[in-house]
């Protein structure tokens, strides 16, 4: 009697490391949460979660004799594109039997359409797109703030930090965005705002998106013109996705859903809603990669 | 009989330190050039180069019983207006006689105008501006990159490649602009221009503006947006400037002669020549600091 075998989809980002135990027959029989696992932002620690939610999901199994070595596993990461850090996640000891490498774009684009061909737009912290056509990969955008990642959580804060500055410099006018960003960061003293600033990373800077995602909703005419720009950004990459003959294009992450309201109706009919998450489309791929007995 | 006075002017910046030796009667002794001068960036080698710079001074007058204890001297620092930098300048075991610590925007300005009274722009790596009216001083921009320093030669430079970035991701249309920006780079792959840029700072930014100043000549569509969109912040600011009561502004650094050919006439008309250079402005402080023999 052949062995019965279990797939590992992990889902590895800049915050949490997600996993997701399936038996042969596709059944879900436990899942994983830990913590960071972005190989470019720190290697060691995103080994440690991934083996801490592995360790997880298998404890939660609670299966006979199931272990760790036992497993098919297909890790989906931040930064594995470029060739160096896929180098340092395929030499890490993982204690699995077997291991795929590919992107946490790659996973969430077979996640969110329950096949291999797709398109996904990511709107999070940081932005990015990817799409898989006739079996060719191409990814769009996620060059990374400041240079790219438009329309991400980073980049609105960021404008809208950049906006208030002038307007406290009298070089624009201040509206109740401006306020609110002053509120937010406890100050209007702009010596002191970029005496803080100096420090930002990208998360810092999307923590003050809301400020500004709110502030559309009340119709402040800064706020707005961000969010313009933004969602010009994000169709341009949307219809170069359609372009490229994605039939099936999804709009995932955290913010999501503030912008897909915000499309042209023209827009809008491209999209298709994510079907599974990201951690699931790792588990298709495992069971894909390594379909042999 | 009364001591001969000397006073010294350094204007400290981010690539070079520059000293200027006077003696009582406004005569240029002798000048001094050093390295890196900026306690934001570096404050140890900041140090080093002020002693250096004012030490070949002091070394080129060649004036019999002439050493660093008989100077009175300004200091022109960057990042000084913050607090913690003051203090860290201000505690220096400098081996001079009396010692004043300023902006290098402060200096700048008084160069510029020769009289304590003006307006400075200063567009260079980074941009910032600075007006004294009724001796009261007030910095407008100077934020730093990437939340600040628009019309700058790192935005300048990060605006292009950005726009490359998007162009490359067929997300807008190719120039000229965009072909020049991949030669500089040495490659047209997004991949690898990413990879460079994580680590890029605010000069390696600014090593890329003479692609775009130089487009903006052959009337490439984009690298125009871009100096337009740079042009309407400084002239936004000299406005501002102007709204102050500055009755002489000045706009200094290396990219001021690309800036000032673009400006609108009514703009242009507010603009008066830099009548000398920061550090002159620096050895007019320290004598109007300690005029007492």
């Amino acid at each position: 009697m052949a062995q019965q075998r279990y797939f590992l989809g992990i889902d590895g980002g800049g915050t949490k490391c997600k996993a997701r135990l399936e038996n042969a027959n596709g059944e879900l029989l436990a899942e994983g949460l830990a913590g960071p696992a972005n190989p470019v932002q720190n290697a060691d620690l995103a080994f440690q979660s991934i083996v801490e939610a592995a360790h997880q999901a298998v404890q939660a199994a609670n299966i006979p004799g199931l272990t760790e070595e036992k497993l098919s596993v297909c890790l989906g990461l931040a930064g594995v594109n470029v060739p160096a850090y896929r180098t340092i996640a395929e030499n890490w000891p993982l204690p699995f039997r077997q291991v795929k490498v590919t992107t946490d774009l790659h996973v969430a684009c077979v996640g969110a359409h329950g096949s291999p061909e797709g398109a996904i737009v990511i709107t999070g912290t940081g932005s990015s797109s990817f799409a898989s056509v006739n079996n060719v990969h191409t990814a769009i955008g996620g060059h990374g703030f400041p240079l790219g990642d438009k329309g991400s959580g980073a980049w609105l804060g960021w404008c809208g930090l950049s906006y208030t500055l002038e307007a406290l410099d009298k070089l624009r006018p201040s509206t109740p965005m401006v306020s609110a960003m002053c509120r937010a960061l406890g100050t209007d003293n702009t010596r002191k705002i970029v005496g803080e600033a100096l420090g930002f990373t990208s998360r810092d800077y999307a923590r003050l998106a809301p400020v500004v995602v709110n502030h559309v909703y009340k119709h402040d005419p800064i706020a707005t013109t961000i969010m313009e720009d933004g969602k010009t950004y994000l169709e341009a990459v949307i219809l170069r996705l359609s372009d490229l003959g994605a039939k099936r294009i999804s709009v995932i992450g955290g913010l999501s859903s503030h912008w897909t309201g915000w499309f042209t109706p023209h827009v809008q009919q491209l999209l298709s809603p994510a079907l599974n998450p990201p951690e699931m489309g790792a588990v298709v791929l495992a069971r894909q990669a390594f379909k042999e007995a």
